[in-house]
């Protein structure tokens, strides 16, 4: 399994820290220490996940043909509309009939969930080049007056072309990946929550997220890396879902890895849910060099958890 | 693959056509000629998508043992929360530590894309044992005045175990499964709609919704019969994505098969969204003869469809 190609869109409207600080007094340097977090991105009015989907197939078929897609897998647990989901506008955008369409909803881990999905439509010979799109809203769920998490979140988007065979020496090679679900813990089900019609996104345990984060990710790398009969000193990057700085320090100090070899857009773009492994990646694309590995790993809401090695 | 056991749940309060004619002048004659509902469930305050979710999984597990799952698929367009989605829900409930759990949201074809994504995991040999849940909260974003499709919906939930390998006699085997898009066209993104924050579900062209899930759902069951080497003659029972009853018997026309072979539940509970086909199968369970086919037909907005033949 391979990715050919990665694109990302993001909203041009800069929300910096002062507009929290303005709102309820946090200040910047408060934020910053506590999550790294500098400036995210917000979606314009008009703008959702749907409209972000559209962006990131334009931006993914300047740089591939998609024509001969043949499933399509879109994850958001920010929906503009689930009836008409991210993989329904992706398939009607690019007008290509009688396709498998699905979308998740599996909260920050989609992204590796997704990827998961395409990995049993191509073991079930039904798909070999899939689609695969990750787009969140947050602004559009979150009170940014909310002083314990309002100020974590931001919005954006990815996409990639996922094949079953190698279409191109730059294409990087997916090694393996696994998932799971941590759920059975204590508070799986209640430390972070987004209840469309009742509050929003909240987080009334960041305490508990943060401990099994930190648990979870550095856990699901090795198990990965023990599948490809690799070590941690074959690897040269890590790309852990960005929901917080000190999450991923902590990941990697768990990992005994350099922070040189950390992978973070959160300081520019908070935590964009299921998107930010996926933004981050299409950033970071052309820097990688032939043969490094990556670890792209991930945890979120309800306590699901994957990881995922790639190789350049 | 087989599915070992089936549950459903659908909450107490009915709610009869005389509400829609207190409400907007809607007679219960003309509701039951154009959609051949007579009623449907009305989930009660406190209840939602996760509590139904609860509510099938403790019904299953009355049926059979669930300690040994190994994966778990929700799936829902009326979340109650998209972070804690069903699968999450569903694996605390269970307790089972660090399985796959991942939710879907692919309108009213979700049942089968949900069976779909087992199927891939069953290929892949990361499962053996899963757990599929479907559930819809669909009175929580409908506007009852809403004289177009107000009336339509219902609320209810199931829960399946499919597993690679029979556990019984009396095991239904999944002979064959296929799902697709139409998203291809026109009117496939804005025929019916579900935005959580932006006028909750809606259907503006419900005759373009009409005729593509008349054309689809026969050609789906066509396409799986002939994956299976059966025709029409084998087919004992069709079960319909439950949308309306009008559809249900254009189906049945078109495949030229009498109304005594179509399963509906439509007149009772409304249409229940990913939950309707669910809900029949595990009402009727009992009634299927050994060696008898049923075959499973979805069509769902964002024009998703599917189908599954299934052998009592």
């Amino acid at each position: 399994m391979y990715i050919h190609a990665v694109s990302h869109y993001l909203p041009s409207q800069v929300i910096s820290n002062e507009h929290f600080t303005e709102l309820n007094g946090l200040s910047s340097e408060w934020i910053i220490e506590r999550t790294g977090i500098e400036e995210r991105r917000k979606a314009a009015p008009g703008e959702n996940t749907n409209t972000m989907t559209l962006d990131v197939v334009r931006a993914l078929q300047a740089k591939t043909d998609l024509s001969t897609v043949d499933l399509i897998v879109g994850a958001t647990y920010t929906p503009y509309d689930t009836i008409v989901s991210l993989a329904h506008e992706a398939q009607h955008e690019l007008g290509i009939a009688d396709i498998p369409v699905v979308s998740i909803s599996t909260a920050c881990s989609s992204f590796i969930n997704a990827v998961e999905v395409v990995e049993g439509y191509f073991a079930l010979n039904k798909a070999t080049r899939a689609l695969v799109i990750v787009s969140e809203h947050n602004t559009a769920y979150n009170n940014d007056k909310d002083t314990v998490s309002g100020h974590l979140w931001g919005d954006g988007a990815a996409a990639m072309l996922v094949t079953k065979e190698r279409q191109s020496d730059s294409d990087f090679e997916i090694k393996a990946l696994l998932t799971g679900g941590a759920a059975h813990t204590a508070k799986a089900t209640t430390a972070v929550v987004m209840k469309p019609i009742d509050g929003g996104v909240v987080m009334p345990f960041g305490r508990d997220v943060f401990i099994n984060a930190c648990q979870y990710m550095p856990k699901a790398s090795l198990q990965v890396l023990e599948r490809c009969g690799l070590t941690l000193e074959d690897v040269d990057y890590v790309l852990p879902h960005q929901a917080n700085l000190r999450i991923s320090r902590n990941v990697m100090n768990t990992l005994n890895l350099p922070e040189e070899k950390l992978i973070s857009n959160i300081q520019r773009y908070g935590n964009t849910g299921c998107a930010g492994c996926g933004i981050a990646l299409s950033e970071q694309w052309d820097t990688f060099k032939k043969g490094e590995h990556i670890v792209i790993t991930v945890f979120g809401g309800g306590y699901s958890y994957g990881a995922m090695l790639i190789e350049a």
